[in-house]
């Protein structure tokens, strides 16, 4: 029974609290906020313990391994901090939007054993991962291209976005990582398009944009492409594709039943789309408790880890770099 | 180049004479209606010859084979005519209502080499015949269960329902061939069951029903179900479904296109089904005119003959008989 | 916090018991069983208190409400029971073999307010209750056919089917609740054919049936078609149609994944089904627990009660009679 | 009855030749081919006269139009002499691989009246064409994204790919113009990338590329994706996503039946795609030529002419472009 500490109560903290309170080898043994009525009403309904501070928490022996909900710019602080004490964590992405701030504890933690895995719950998709073991396994030959649509189903709050750091290290970055994942190799070449049509007036203003397209190639020519939206009426619009050179792996949108309806006019008309993130990826956030549990356990490198997180941010700045140039970018040109 | 002729000038007539025209190895050499208009008016479009009478038609040296599409009532004269002329024929279903003109008709071209061949056009479909040649192939292992699902866009007009025989032998009678096209064997006992759903006044007055059930079981415990509609608002409901040891093959509906829309609210969101058999049984029909086409070049028996007309009528005769009597009834008791 | 206690810790009691505990109204007070290690073994990953008898259970002021999970000859003793102690019940299915022993259990437990809750689960699948809803909300129209096709993935053992009371009173009993739930009217006359083609030697041993079709129509006329085999290799395949005078309403298949594979030759090739009802029916059966709990909390009528189960058991009796009888049979006259 | 004559009796003349022989409105007054043998093959099958040159057929007062199917660089000569004699013209696309002899053309048949249609046959698609008028009628809002997946079943053949201008200009060429269909706005930026994955060996010596993927946006900030293979084993992979302000409406691939296989392991198993164009585009090549009659008839301009033609080459040029120098290209570079 692996005993977990979760810091942030915010919504997706409060969502991994619960998940882990329900996992069958893991105990949620605290959680913390500096909200301190957050934290208060995760315990109530999970029966965990409230600590006061991530201090608390990193100087705990009831704790084994802390999860990192908190906000973003807290992240990579007690990423270090978690480390030093020598609890396996779970953070949250990204790491931190500066990619200088990442390398920095990428040069601390660098040789640490300690189990670091990073939230890219994508990968843990049914099917998403039924993709790329198809790829690993060669039923579509050699992969050729990844094709990945990825629009949520509504705009976040202002002030959500006014700290998000943007669309492409925000929302694209989970792409970035899907891309990765996918390909198994590290895309060379980023260009990237972005525009303003959900929002432009408040996009204008951000200095952000809320339609990306990103094209990456690798060494090998095999291609990644990512079209994004941060508007979908229908739901939240998760696709990614594979094509190779032997045939084609598709992992389809889901929807919260397969009921069809047909009358005058129409046929399969069907229910909309699992709306976001909590319930399209339910057990992938599962698997991702499970996958930490398993790491923890084992003390085996996580599935994704530190350096994922930092690839896919570099990834989000070479796009920014091609949006604002206008050119094909290399990689190694914003490392 | 078979030059055939065609008999009867009404829609299906009609049809029948433009995909003969536009066959490669046929020709259409002639039309011919009891309603001189209708014959000049495919001959216009088709540039076939009119003639003015069946017999007209069988001594022609002209014509090598014939189509009969008259009225249901004068099919099995026309038929023992064609054979009598030594013309193959391809006979629109039903041979007659009554199964006793039938059984006539069976004993005078007993023995006959001349291919007749039978209307039950869905015996073409590419995706039915999809279905029967993956149960001959085995690849559902034995056969247990076949499920047709069989309902018209909407009822037609009073006029054609009152001398159509009633929706058994007019309407289920090509879901009897279906079934026996893709059970392989002979249904044995035969269970139905009728009302009046979609409209109980005119049904009642007609002594006919709009919505019936049939189950038919062989003598090696084989199930075949039909359902039954005279009115499917958004369509042409024409499925066929092969259940078997290994595993099942579904003959899905068919739409105009293959676009899906997806708003607020819905996803998937298709076009109503193929409207009815014209459009659904296109590729059917031409299918149907080349097996004919072959059958006269090669002198072998159609793949689906006289026979097969007759049985799907004593199976109307088994289910009618279910339907008043409330039992069980064995094919044997109406044959 | 509704306290409920699990009696049966068998493959579904323990099942219903992580559902109780894990969910946020309930807690799982207590779990029993006469094989005390079945019971220690759900207590050990549940934290729940074992009781050593119904008794216990019954007269236990922790226990605010049981769920009857154990054999089926013991649910109508348990039941009687527990309605004695005024414990509200949520009673597996089916209430017992034997129309009579319910009939009595039914004269016993008249007039009781005490919720009683039947374990027909598939009424809360959100797909066949989103064909449920739509049926009422008139997004068909009047109702004409109600189509069932249910198939298990794979033969029970001997030693389950031997007391499972027949497929009609173990199987099908689930497709009869689901065709009166979408019809909202009484079948009146049931006929029923019953084949043995998946295990013909053992099922003739039990004398028993591996497949099975049931037709039933209402006073109105309405038709519902259950289609039945104990063995699909492919999955097992739940489907629910419901088809009206505006149009038809399809509960589909599920899968792990929405995932197709392309290749040489094929396309759209997807995972198998969802294995079994514990896949299958995940979703239903939290939401059965959350329906109980609600009517435990309300003192409402369980929206499935003691009636549907008799009801259900009623139409197995007349499917029995009808296959014995080769006829229809009307429902009054197994009552 | 309009007649047409075909110039060019390859693969594609043929078909043309077939389609016009069986359209109701028009007739295929004659066919010509630099080799005789391909026109006199084309002339037994339809019953058309043989012409023996391009002159003859101009010259002729029984052709009313002419089908240019000839080989590609020849399309400009003989575009023009079909607009001196005054005949329309349905011209295959594209009108020259240079730019430059376009811009020639276009100079020579400015303000000419003849109808000009130029061969974009996928605009005649039942299911794209479905996505173009749900963009127009609004369903999907004001248009963001348009996703074009067009990858062809296999390989052409060396001596093919030799004289296409490259895949940008032979293939690509098809999915410029219906992007430009849907976006229903000029494309203003573009960028391409360009891999050699199917066959590198022979991409590197023909200097040409086998996997594409290019991304337009327009002045008002609309996306445009086009992702290409030369090869896909599962069939012709045709796919048309428009995205909006409220919804999406996908064209999605079609296949010879609807038919689905299950069985141990997997589900919904089906046929390969359609396998190219002359199966895939059928119903288009019909309406292309239906579109092309009427505007011949009426002496309207043709739904896609000339200009639609050098447009996509532009595209072309600055997708090329674009690949060469690793950056956004603006169409105004090249035209």
């Amino acid at each position: 029974m692996i005993r977990i500490a979760v810091l942030g109560c915010g919504r997706i903290g409060a969502m991994h609290a619960a998940n882990i309170a329900a996992h069958p080898s893991a105990r949620l043994a605290a959680v913390q906020d500096i909200n301190g009525a957050a934290a208060e009403a995760v315990a109530a309904s999970t029966g965990a313990r409230v600590m006061n501070s991530a201090a608390e928490v990193f100087s705990s022996s009831d704790v084994d391994a802390v999860l990192i909900a908190t906000a973003t710019d807290t992240h990579a602080d007690l990423l270090e901090q978690a480390v030093a004490a020598g609890k396996p964590v779970l953070c949250e992405k990204p790491i931190d939007l500066s990619l200088a701030r990442v390398n920095r504890c990428a040069a601390i933690i660098r040789g640490v054993k300690t189990p670091i895995q990073l939230g890219f719950v994508r990968r843990f998709d049914p099917g998403h991962k039924a993709v790329h073991d198809a790829v690993r396994a060669g039923d579509i030959g050699v992969l050729h291209q990844v094709v990945i649509t990825s629009r949520d189903p509504g705009l976040a709050p202002e002030a959500y976005l006014r700290v998000s750091g943007g669309i492409l290290r925000d929302m694209t970055i989970h792409d970035f990582d899907m891309a990765r994942f996918i390909l198994g190799e590290e895309p060379e070449i980023v260009m990237a398009t972005a525009s303003r049509l959900v929002a432009p007036a408040l996009m204008e203003k951000l200095g952000d944009f809320d339609t990306v397209t990103v094209v990456m190639t690798t060494v090998s020519g095999k291609q990644a492409i990512i079209t994004n939206s941060r508007e979908a009426l229908y739901g939240y619009d998760q696709r990614v594709e594979a094509f190779g050179s032997k045939g084609m792996a598709l992992s389809e949108n889901r929807r919260p039943n397969q009921t069809l309806l047909f009358g005058k006019g129409f046929s399969n008309h069907a229910a909309p789309l699992l709306h976001f993130f909590i319930e399209r990826y339910r057990e992938a956030f599962d698997a991702e408790i499970g996958a930490f549990v398993k790491a923890v356990e084992t003390h085996q490198p996580p599935v994704v880890g530190f350096d994922d997180g930092r690839r896919a941010l570099v990834l989000a700045e070479a796009a920014l770099k091609s949006i604002a140039e206008g050119r094909a970018v290399t990689v190694s040109e914003v490392e």
